[in-house]
């Protein structure tokens, strides 16, 4: 396993915790996401994936909020509570260097697949709750993170062609 | 029919064109699209969602420039061929005021479809060109699309909820 992705608990674990832990496991995989995201964008010296990047980042801060917002409103006055496990792979800082297009293509992987199993999440998520603005907004936050899925899945698939990519990435709007 | 979206050929009429014609279909709708994004963030007063609009428009953008590098490589010195058809919807500009939340749900109504049905036509393309170079940016083109179409499909679900959209989109990052 890679230091930049946790893998936790099955989705049917979801189950086992309650919508107050659910939420708290979501705001830190967002966190993390965002965390990741970060760093990865400092890594990077490709100027257009490097600004996709920062955008994702910038992203799952807002989501981040919504879920801060959701929670506040369910749990007035509560601290968030953070639980030990999480459901799915979660994202972690990039803290080593990257050396190669294969160190970058790695990494947009594991994002791929934390994003694949956060919309699902999301969807469990919204089994879960009983208010429809509450549903909408997991339908929300699913669709965000399938949109995200796309993107990276876009960069991954011309960035195993690296002459391709860094030649097709110079191109100005 | 709305003025935003002209319907076009069904996507199985692909096989009666020239790739030529084809890609250039694919810079026409490009150039659609972002002009339609374009003036409908002018048009759009909430901050969150006029950016992500513009973001869209710029996206559009750098496919356009993308497509037309891709045409260069492959009809050296020739003038890009818009043929009068197009397959599957085509976005228009934006032309008239918007008055509610209703007008804007309509059009990104519109703009999801035309994602989507974007999406599938560069699938269509990616399996008419030969090198592996051009397939992996058709693919890369449809998970683009994709990916809009789910950023989309997200503003959609949330817009449908008037208040909650509002009251959610002044949370900060």
């Amino acid at each position: 396993m890679v230091q930049e992705l946790e893998e936790g608990l099955p989705l049917e674990k979801v189950k086992e915790f309650s919508l107050e832990e659910l939420l708290g496991m979501a705001i830190k995989a967002e966190i993390g996401a965002r965390k990741f995201y970060e760093s990865l964008a400092e890594r990077i010296e490709i100027p257009a994936l490097k600004e996709k990047i920062t955008w994702l980042a910038g992203e799952e801060g807002k989501h981040e909020a919504l879920l801060r917002k959701m929670y506040g409103s369910m749990f007035p006055g509560k601290e968030v509570l953070y639980p030990e496990e999480h459901i799915g792979p979660e994202l972690q800082p990039v803290a080593r260097e990257l050396h190669s297009a294969q160190d970058i293509i790695e990494l947009i992987r594991w994002a791929m697949r934390a994003e694949e199993i956060a919309a699902q999440f999301y969807e469990e998520i919204e089994k879960i709750v009983e208010t429809e603005d509450r549903k909408r907004l997991m339908r929300y936050l699913s669709d965000m993170e399938k949109g995200h899925y796309y993107t990276l899945r876009a960069e991954y698939e011309l960035l195993l062609d690296w002459e391709m990519y860094s030649q097709m990435m110079h191109v100005g709007p």
